[in-house]
């Protein structure tokens, strides 16, 4: 059952507990480097994409990194950062080891005041997933991910808490990943339709697409209310050379959708047509890692509080241009005062 | 013995295993926070300044900190990372335990090329140092330090290796808080002066300079050749209250010394007098954090190059102006494409 694609009368309901977004995705620790020798290329990497790897390549990939920055990371959990960087209330659902870097991830999103469903792995389930990205001097991010714990998150590990109270429930596409996806996605999906909670979905990556296609249009078809995608993947969904040509189809779908475009901005598939939001100008990019996540908190809050998609568009944009600006997938400024300046909050 | 105050005919000596600076300090992780709420108050922390923690006190200083981030640290190691930026070859001796924090340490350097001799602590000696650092928004950096492992450095780490081959000889001025410190530091001087290798000390810190201001001046007049500090460091070592008094101490002692006046610039005390050096121009300051370290990168460089004083300082100006405009105390950018572009490489 999906919703007006366009959800301009979206208010957040009243009430203490309530949240704009809960997210549910890949918990992961970022380990990243500037990588001007370019070696992602020795280790079989392509390049802007994420490859998967296993845990017994782990010191193989690190080794060859330069000197490394950490920080949490994770696609949906950096979009759950921003939405609580810009002031507003969420929640998140993952799974992570009994580890140090499990303990860095749950701390990273409780002091920023998100509430967490963290499930823990059991021992020989692997330690926390954590995710090897390559920054070229072209500011574009190369990945290489060991899922580990993140990988084990099972349809026992969803409950229904954090979704019953949140205005928009955010799947990671990366999602379809794991194991038992389809259950585990299915009992999300139903929750929120049980709530009146909106489903967003993140279509992460193209090779993810790729892997996953009929499950990802199954989705987006029957359950999904606001789509988010950047331009390569929203072609690998529809398997479409031209953007106009996904368009067309998003609108027969009848979905609510934003494609990112790097520097062009974003495009928003609304009732009344594509709508255009410029990207936010920056002075220098250091690091596209995070932009699309950023663009996705900005929008999915803007949408949250009530305001049109292009206004949302708009807020999104705000934070990707701010994340960008440094290495890091997360924010470093105080997003709400930067909303509250444009005069978008 | 005090070398020539001005080496400007210092070359770095052919020979395929001669390092540019090595450097001795204490081995630290940082955890860096932007502390938009000002928390260090609540932990009673001075702002700006380094206060030491114990390790029963770690829980409740990452528990208070926001979302981090967490990069090798450790001001002098700083300052060698950045030599390594520069394209000099380096070394580095500390001591780290056998723990995760000490082998990204140890990843951090070595993936640089810089040559280690990190000894590991005993068990029971504690956990490799963090320094908890928060971030205002004024861009001052406030600091808590673990200094666990670091701190067990003793005569019996220091070896010859490194030093003997080394152009100059980086003391950082926080091991005089070693226990065992005066035996330590007189064996990397002798060390040093044995190989002609010129004698750098950072003041590191105005407190620790008010703990052993004793030490600092007995070894700032017999042994050191070049002087690094900041103004309220220098300002403590001769417990003065102007830089021109103080630039009269030094130019009675007889020792090169460089003070560092942030955004003022950096003050190059030679036989020649005292020559004022700009600090390089930024659009935004994020984070003075590794400032000072990051201008003792380049002005050791430098000077191991056979540079100037004034000269080695505009290097100097140049790394610190880079760190500045970003979160962390070591360089995001290759210095030496930086420091080539300016013209001083």
């Amino acid at each position: 059952m999906t919703s007006s694609p366009t959800p301009v009368s979206l208010r957040i309901k009243p009430g203490p507990n309530r949240l704009a977004v809960t997210g549910i995705g890949n918990a992961m620790l970022d380990i990243i480097s500037q990588d001007d020798r370019e070696v992602y290329r020795d280790l079989g990497l392509v390049k802007a994409a994420m490859s998967l790897i296993e845990e017994d390549q782990l010191d193989v990939f690190y080794n060859a990194m330069g000197p490394t920055i950490q920080m949490s990371g994770g696609s949906v959990a950096n979009s759950i950062a921003g939405v609580a960087a810009l002031g507003g209330t969420c929640g998140y659902i993952g799974k992570v080891a009994d580890d140090e870097f499990g303990e860095r991830f749950r701390h990273d999103l409780r002091s920023m005041g998100v509430e967490l469903d963290l499930a823990v792995a059991k021992a020989g389930e692997g330690a926390t997933g954590r995710c090897h990205v390559f920054i070229t001097s072209d500011a574009q991010r190369t990945m290489a991910t060991y899922l580990g714990a993140s990988n084990k998150l099972n349809v026992d590990d969803i409950k229904e808490d954090l979704i019953s109270r949140s205005e928009i429930t955010y799947i990671e596409g990366y999602l379809f990943d794991l194991p038992p996806a389809k259950e585990s996605i299915r009992k999300v999906v139903n929750f929120a339709h049980d709530h009146d909670s909106m489903v967003a979905l993140s279509l992460s990556d193209m090779f993810c697409v790729d892997r996953h296609r009929r499950d990802f249009l199954d989705l987006v078809t029957s359950d999904v209310d606001v789509l988010l995608a950047n331009e390569t993947e929203i072609l690998s969904l529809f398997q479409f050379d031209r953007l106009e040509q996904a368009f067309g189809a998003l609108d027969e779908i009848g979905v609510l959708a934003v494609v990112t475009r790097g520097a062009k901005g974003a495009d928003v598939a609304t009732v009344s047509g594509v709508v255009s939001v410029p990207a936010f100008e920056v002075e220098h990019v250091v690091d596209q890692n995070g932009a699309g996540d950023m663009f996705a908190s900005g929008f999915l809050y803007g949408l949250a509080l009530g305001a049109d998609p292009v206004e949302a568009a708009e807020l999104g944009s705000l934070c990707a241009g701010e994340v960008i600006t440094h290495l890091g997938a997360r924010p470093e400024s105080d997003l709400e005062l930067l909303g509250i300046d444009a005069g978008l909050l």
